[in-house]
């Protein structure tokens, strides 16, 4: 199974997809869409939309892992986020993928065992986890790559209990 | 010119056209798209996509005016809200409509002339200027409405001032 995993944002969304058969774990590609604080709101919307629609159309994944996103104080933060997300997961749904959301511990959990990993230790993982010579670059593709890894176990999971 | 103002959210997003020549205003339509809170996010988010998309084509408005949202607190409540904005957005922007974005309190000013104004004293002044029997409801729609004639107004300035 085929999986895209996104880290969303409004200046950069991450991008990883990853297959998957039982477990083993391949990336396939990652990367990461950015749009300039200096170009209009609308303007930024527009490019994560059309480019997630073209990640997904050029490698096909069957289903999509989003993070959750959490703010405990600044809601301006928040707001502006959100519309990010919110056209991320709108090209997502538009192009027939069922979404499921993890938070940023489930994701930790899935990919090191516990909720405590700093980001160093996640990124090692991924490498391990995937096989890879190197870290993905930049880091919100390979937050993009965990949360995808994390989807596929979830997945795994929920198809051993039935 | 005819210009679409918009009241986002994600639960309810209000929409008004209004038809501006000079001073002289009318209302063309106006209407809210509303999304069960049952309903998954994703959904919710392709429904006011798809829907304002085709209220645009039903309308043909020239340029839009879109409310900005304020939150002092609630950090999960302005993510949330922010996916509707954002989504709504994008259907202003794939529709090729410029956006202007409008604060709550700009919009009481270009309607009210003063940012004191409550609830009632707006829909109220938002029946007198578009000459209406009554209140326009539902009053998500009369939001709108009020940010179309605020838009209609700015517009209005501009070429005044050159």
């Amino acid at each position: 199974m085929r999986v895209i995993g996104i880290d969303p944002g409004t200046a950069i969304t991450g991008w990883g997809v990853v297959e998957g058969d039982g477990s083993h774990l391949q990336m396939v590609a990652g990367g990461v869409i950015t749009t300039p604080a200096g170009m209009p709101l609308p303007e930024r919307l527009q490019t994560i939309y059309r480019e997630l629609t073209t990640v997904i159309g050029q490698w096909q994944p069957e289903t999509a892992g989003l993070e959750e996103l959490f703010f405990s104080k600044n809601a301006k933060t928040a707001l502006t986020v959100g519309h990010g997300r919110g056209v991320a997961m709108l090209a997502l749904a538009n192009a027939n993928l069922a979404i499921t959301e993890y938070k940023p511990l489930e994701v930790k959990q899935a990919i090191t065992g516990h909720g405590g990993a700093d980001k160093q230790q996640m990124q090692q993982m991924v490498k391990l986890l995937l096989g890879l010579d190197d870290i993905p670059r930049p880091d919100d593709a390979a937050d993009a790559l965990a949360v995808a890894i994390c989807h596929l176990h979830s997945i795994r999971l929920r198809q051993l209990g039935g």
